[in-house]
């Protein structure tokens, strides 16, 4: 049995691909077992973009509509959670929080943000955006029958900490949008 | 125990709101139990949006490099076949066929299709989208090492066939972009 | 390979225990291959009992608070769809829909039911049941704070149609409790 | 991305609901990043009451029917682990133990006890539910061809132990039942 | 949308293998949209060898000991009925049985049966392998303490019926070996 | 509740099977909570026999053709992960590395290896060898279109370290063969 190590031979970032001496890859999971346990957290997030006039109906005063909110932010939830079984090479993690928020950006748009945070060997940027996503997509199947062409834009990580990397934000240019309406 | 029925009061629209006579709202699953068995298939997308010339370091030729396509292929079919797990008000289904493809659109950009298909009551949109969501996630894990800021642009419903009410395309303004390689 | 048939030994009633000559038992799934295929419905139900006065803080108007309500309705319809998952012997079966509502029978006690339909070889009792079970489980935990001592009574099927045996109606003495408040 | 605490304006007990300066309500997910690791245990029931005559067929001398038994055993324990998909809110924890036992409580009423314990940031009451939930359901599911009428009483948290409010037991008067036979 | 059809250049026989125009391959699921529903069934099995003298402690009589056949039984059942959410290409069914047979083949060998059947548009043999396997793995996880060494012979299909080429059964030569106790 | 120990009366090396006073046994899962937290890893392995001839055409160059070898790992390093759902008495673990390998033993013969390692109070014998299993699953799948007769041999435990019992080898005379292409 190899003793347990990252390869060296590895692409430079492209963790997940390994390279052996003839030049094939393969995929492979990166072993985390000799990183220390910090506490990381991750923030995501997804925006829904609706034709004109539909965000209307979907909301409810401020926010979403509370059934349309509350099954997207229990799908979400219930995803991060699974992200170890979605992602192939996502190591299974037991997360302390996972939060997703809505919000209004402009008169068509819905922001859903998901924030991840767990005390483990590796980050929890792929809950997050899987938070987000399926917590987008359920708002999606709960209002697709107004108009199928209600699309999902944006979906990306907004910022992460505790990776031995140091905290990251996405540069300003290419940040979410601000709230315009 | 009532009649399977539709609940007629429903918001036009929201089929997966239903409204009291206090005017509460709640979500519903719709029941299907009287819909034909039809032949039913849907085409969704997503895009990959990648910083400059990291596209280059994820592609192996034509396609994307070998690993990364097939376990997101294997992560999107997988997501796919397992969409009424993940969407709360989604009717379970037993798919025919789930279809991952991928396709250089620009220089810094990746296209991720999913087609579904089944025999069944209601529609594959949303398997189609959780496919072709967890693909893209899939190829954002696998390459978020080479920068995190990565984005998922236009995760949308393309198509779909076989509904009550006729095949749907999106229109072509707001129709995926076409390869400009 | 024995052809497809329900062994004839087994102990009346006990339709999910096999006996074999020697007189072991044996579990067994029920194969349904040679059964129609109909429309099947299941009504089943879970009462919370709360400790006096909290209630009050659950419930928001006539029902309870919406994110309970809500969350514990994606719960119970997710748990439903996945009952083949959880329960052994059930066959997987493919929902056409479920359906929780939430209803105050006293000041104390409030009543969550699960419907289940699905056109199939076999019942859908044991997917009403578990969609009861967990919206109810799921009130418990967003309230358990308040007071781990609620307790979830009368977990029970309350009627059945479309089986070989006709529909089926729990009998009044034991029906679940007339509303009160 | 905010700081991890917890929001200080919940209302009181309600744990799980988080309400805005608006005074609207939304789900949430205690964070629990800030809480000691402690070894924490739960012991949940449920009782099955069969009419009239039926326990004893399901029975095989002191105990149920080994098959019953030992499916119910698996169902229960799986069931636990997996409760972190299941109910929303809950965390996803790495479980130490599940343990189902079972127990005439009188002449027509069986009862199940789930034992769940982990060493974690949170306690284990909604495993040992989920885990003693399934065991019931399973049950009934392999005894419900003798009568659909068999119901389960008394699903109620009995202990728990390592949380930060000390132990919890439930009061002698709500107490489950004495065994009587 | 492309049509439904299998695509026709795929390498002979590798029926989940595509093949484009410049030779590169990749995975793909097949499209049984178009073929008939039909009666199918599988028997798949595996052989569990013990070193010497440990079977004996497992068995209770004529077969495994009640709690390791039951549980065993119920990761069988449970797996077989995951098979499309384990193995990436599988369609996902609805099975009409699955039952898992114990037989003691010589003082050292234990063969494990999984017999599956459903009615679908194709076969099920891999949710028969998966049954067996699962089942296996699980009497080998409640026997390992005895000793590490156990081994998994002989995972394989034994018969298969329903599909459009006719029915399958492993040749003489190759086929599990005759019970010898 | 009882106190958290192991019952001294379980028969030697049957951790999973408890006996009470008066001879009846149940299953049981082990409590872990007073092992120490230790670096465990594991290798197992399974082997595809295939018919004269037919594993070239699986084969690409040195290895098995890309498709089927990434599906394969997927496949593995996913249900790797899921063990504490399939096998009904494994602790859920948090595993740092699932590392799936293939190599061609002879002519005719493809081994499986998969590597697992966390950092628990329990070892990943199971996790390695349900790896290993879905992984050859998922070969045998894609290649069953060739001939079903394909078999899986040697499904076995190779090696695991850091138990409470030191390391454990394989014995070379029942070890898996030698590479012999």
């Amino acid at each position: 049995m190899r003793k347990r190590r990252n390869p060296p031979k590895r692409p430079p970032g492209l963790s997940h691909v390994a390279t052996d001496r003839a030049g094939r890859t393969s995929a492979r999971m990166v072993d985390v077992g000799a990183k220390p346990v910090r506490a990381r957290a991750a923030l995501a997030q997804a925006e829904l973009v609706f034709p004109p006039g539909l965000l209307e109906r979907v909301l409810d005063g401020r926010g979403p509509k509370g059934p349309i909110e509350e099954l997207a932010r229990a799908a979400g939830i219930l995803a991060a959670k699974r992200t170890g079984e979605l992602v192939p090479l996502c190591h299974p993690l037991g997360l302390d929080v996972v939060e997703i928020g809505f919000e209004r950006l402009a008169v068509d748009r819905l922001r859903i943000t998901c924030r991840a945070a767990c005390q483990g060997r590796t980050g929890v940027e792929m809950e997050a955006l899987v938070g987000a996503a399926l917590a987008a997509l359920t708002v999606y199947d709960m209002s697709k029958a107004l108009d199928p062409g209600i699309a999902i834009e944006r979906l990306e990580l907004v910022e992460k900490r505790g990776g031995s990397s140091g905290p990251w934000k996405r540069p300003a240019g290419r940040a979410a949008r601000k709230k315009q309406a």
